[in-house]
């Protein structure tokens, strides 16, 4: 036995998760969300319509997107997107860490 | 913004989290495993089911189900099903208190 979780930012309803900073961490990577989608066997107009959603509850951008010209567009994080990027990160090790302390504490260690 | 989360034990697939706790906590007081079902809008055969499935995860039994008899029938929380319930009530109000303090570290106070 095990603890399983999964947590959000929520701001009527999810703002950022493992998800998303997965999905924001191949487009920093691969300077597009078309392929960074694609990686993720998720097609583009979801992926697309998952960041539009984002932001707005979020309330900035994630992404600086540009179309078109010769190489064919492309999208980077925010400056903003990576700074949540980065809280995000360190907020995460802390709740794997806390939670699996809290199941141990209350079930016992690999019970 | 705030935090979002879901817990629950998990042994191969969900064993036991806020939902069956929920409807343990009813059948306790019902002493029925039909209307404590029925309160939530769950189907018996639902609750039934559930009940089977978190057993063979958990190892235990959490029902003593009389079937039949004068008075029809009914359900009890085992010894071992009111251990687990008060071992999760103190494991939620950890989790729930210690999520919030690493959010608001992370994210600050009602951002």
């Amino acid at each position: 036995m095990k603890i399983g979780y999964k947590v959000w930012l929520d701001n009527r309803g999810k703002a950022f998760g493992d998800g998303p900073y997965e999905l924001l961490r191949r487009v920093e990577k691969l300077m597009s969300l078309h392929q960074a989608a694609n990686q993720m066997g998720m097609s583009y107009s979801k992926a697309w319509r998952l960041i539009q959603t984002l932001e707005e509850r979020l309330g900035f951008a994630l992404l600086d997107r540009k179309v078109g010209g010769p190489s064919g567009g492309g999208s980077r994080v925010t400056s903003q997107g990576k700074d949540l990027m980065s809280h995000y990160e360190r907020f995460r090790r802390d709740v794997e860490k806390d939670l699996v302390k809290i199941y141990d504490k209350h079930f016992g260690p690999r019970k």
